[in-house]
């Protein structure tokens, strides 16, 4: 009988290391003077001197990519998901006021190639170095028989850091304050289910096809649009304690996410006059997808939503405009409660 | 033409928000008075106020079940799996001397059945509890087309503190020294691709099956036994400075991570003469596994390895018994380099 070791068994401990050694230069790249640990420890070491701060709070949150991954493996580009994690990861805690320490991040799959971990870990740490955070470690797990052939897990957790006094809690909000919105650019990371089956499925689309809504690019090249980062545009705003609530239109649309920041009495009528992206309306056209359900499971165009008093709008629209995004007047906060639409 | 929404591509949000509403109560019993937050923010909020510290440093690490979680399926058991998860986490920053803060997860599937998600975070906030570690935060994905039926996949990140002088790096480890044992309480989290190949492919067994060699247990409940969490066996080590380097033993085994700590010039012998659980011998019987083999995969019934100054030996061994753990001598440090075994 045939001895059975680990690499019949699927797990391939050489590819593994070889991965290791292919992330590496990418992965210090991203290191600042905070960082104690090297690569190959059991966990990374991040210095917390917050000795300059009155009541540091650590911010955490965890993401994944979603199905968008069915997207880039049917590209077979894997170079961008790890931007769209960690850049989807910055935008949910700066809605809470707080700047990113360090990424840590899980790939899984069901027999790891060195090469496409390698492409995954440097949109990675190309994005955490945008945004000025450290990838400070993760986990590469091969998990025969879990996924199929060339479909690879990405998720991660970001932790960050604000000052107690800067937390942005919505519960400043009032009637009559001002909703200001930022262009997406694109479906970022939500969604991508139901835009796969209405453009895969239904049309009968591929990733290479062009299409009169989209511009130039092809279908696939639309879909992998990097999920920004609102960090640079927001930051001015913060200092000066201009934003008092913020929502990242993710999962769930504006609907499920601008109201977790209303406090009790608010509510918020959208006037959707900004220029939505035309993957949205193709999605909509091909699909025939009910208006409302477009609008809970994609962001429609706007990524970040602001609110902030009436009397700031003009400041903050200038602050916005010099760093470098273009805001639009999406709605106000109403008395009431729930969030109301008009076309 | 049928129009096409959220739940017909797969993705069932009511589903989501009932396996959040179970969640709920479990997630909020582990939160201490340094929870800023509560679920449903964003990110999770953490307060970071470590003045009573010199030099306080943060580690982190993000590791997976791995095919363990096929066992779990099989079993239709998800009940321990966080439990295993989080353990593994706890005891990977222990060896570099930290205790557990916070904890966030990541669970994913195609199909999200709220009543295993609920259970699923029921072991991860058991063993929160247990470890004095906040679960501040997770994600729960539905990715339909990426998971089979019944496979969920479990990964998360564990941040903790340490002193910064209090760090263990291995760096004091000397020839001569005594290599320290804890036992394991069968695979962890390690080595499950290769052990369900042999039990369940090439030996035909199913899980309710029994073996002389594992005792009363089935196959199945022997083969979820929990992750073992060593922390509360060795603080009182960490506290009194007793320990020169840790190896939590996982994939790789002994060779591959006690090798991790040992400085230039150090190499260990290791006299196998502790207990091996059946498991292995079973697995190694049934797969003719070679020894070297079943050494890279498994833990071998030793799921920590201490390495301690032979002054100190009768020290640790009696601070280890009095906090509950029965240690063993596991073999010593010597010049050179590697790892070598003697039966």
């Amino acid at each position: 009988m045939k001895p059975v070791d680990y690499r019949s068994s699927g797990v391939d401990i050489q590819e593994g290391d070889k991965a290791i050694a292919l992330m590496k230069a990418r992965v210090r790249k991203t290191f600042t003077k905070d960082v104690l640990s090297d690569l190959g420890h059991f966990g990374g070491l991040f210095r917390a001197d917050f000795s300059h701060m009155k009541e540091p709070v650590l911010v955490a949150s965890t993401d994944g990519v979603g199905t968008k991954l069915k997207v880039a493996s049917m590209m077979g580009n894997y170079g961008t998901v790890g931007s769209d994690l960690v850049n989807h990861c910055v935008n949910d805690i700066l809605v809470q006021g707080a700047v990113p320490l360090f990424f840590m991040d899980y790939i899984a799959c069901g027999r790891l190639e060195a090469l496409i971990a390698a492409d995954i870990v440097s949109g990675l740490a190309a994005a955490c170095s945008e945004n000025g955070c450290v990838l400070l470690g993760g986990e590469t797990a091969e998990m025969p028989g879990f996924y199929n052939e060339g479909d690879y897990d990405v998720a991660g957790t970001i932790v960050g850091l604000v000052e107690k006094e800067m937390i942005i809690d919505g519960s400043e909000i009032r009637p009559g304050m001002i909703v200001i919105g930022l262009p997406s650019n694109g479906l970022h990371t939500n969604g991508y289910s139901l835009a796969r089956k209405v453009i895969f499925e239904t049309a009968g689309l591929s990733p290479s096809d062009t299409h009169p809504l989209l511009g130039t690019g092809t279908v696939g090249e639309v879909l992998l649009s990097v999920h920004r980062s609102y960090l640079r545009y927001l930051e001015p705003l913060l200092r000066e304690k201009l934003v008092k609530g913020m929502a990242h239109i993710t999962g769930g649309g504006i609907p499920g996410n601008l109201s977790r920041v209303l406090p009790e009495g608010c509510g918020a009528h959208i006037r959707q006059l900004w220029s939505v992206p035309g993957i949205f309306e193709l999605i909509r056209e091909l699909g025939h997808v009910d208006i409302s359900e477009m609008r809970k499971a994609f962001n429609m165009g706007a990524g970040m939503l602001l609110v902030v008093d009436e009397n700031d709008k003009g400041r903050v629209m200038e602050l916005l405009r010099m760093s470098g995004v273009e805001p639009f007047i999406a709605g106000e906060i109403i008395c009431g409660d729930g969030i109301t639409f008009e076309d």
